[in-house]
């Protein structure tokens, strides 16, 4: 079973899967946009942008667009292999359903 | 986001991640087998299979060789058809990975 202990456990939930799949193929993406990408709430998108950030997985930038102020997220390179290392165990894990 | 929202929340767990990718292919295995598979607690393998089972997605066997009480696990058929779009669904997320 190698491709489950592969499997990262910081990863498990569906919304970081939406969020580190979003982030992997886009530089910096506000979060209002990822709230609409992923049909969240505020409340539940932060805190698993929280624990993707305490990870040292997220990176945060901060900006005003004229008054408003304006968050968005990219992935770091910590997070860019761990989220692949991800990818790839899951892969082996539905190879295996193939035989 | 349609592989997203296509992902089966009870199957988040990368431990009935394990179990459902081992019963995918194998017919009535045993909890020790499971167990040792996974290399996971009794208690710990208990929980997420008793939440698999009342999902329906598991069923169980019951029997003695023996003296020596034997339980074992197979996947239903709406176990096989609800991991199988899980699956599906991690792998077009996979997919867009690669653009």
């Amino acid at each position: 079973m190698i491709a489950f202990n592969n499997l990262n456990k910081a990863f498990e939930s569906r919304i970081r899967l939406g969020v580190m799949s979003i982030l992997l193929v886009n530089d910096w993406v506000e979060f209002a946009t990822l709230k609409e990408m992923l049909n969240l709430t505020d409340g539940n998108l932060a805190s698993h942008i929280t624990a993707l950030e305490k990870l040292n997985y997220l990176q945060v930038r901060k900006q005003f667009i004229g008054k408003k102020p304006n968050t968005s997220y990219a992935v770091t390179q910590a997070g860019r292999k761990a989220f692949n290392d991800h990818l790839n165990a899951l892969e082996q894990l539905i190879k295996a359903r193939e035989g």
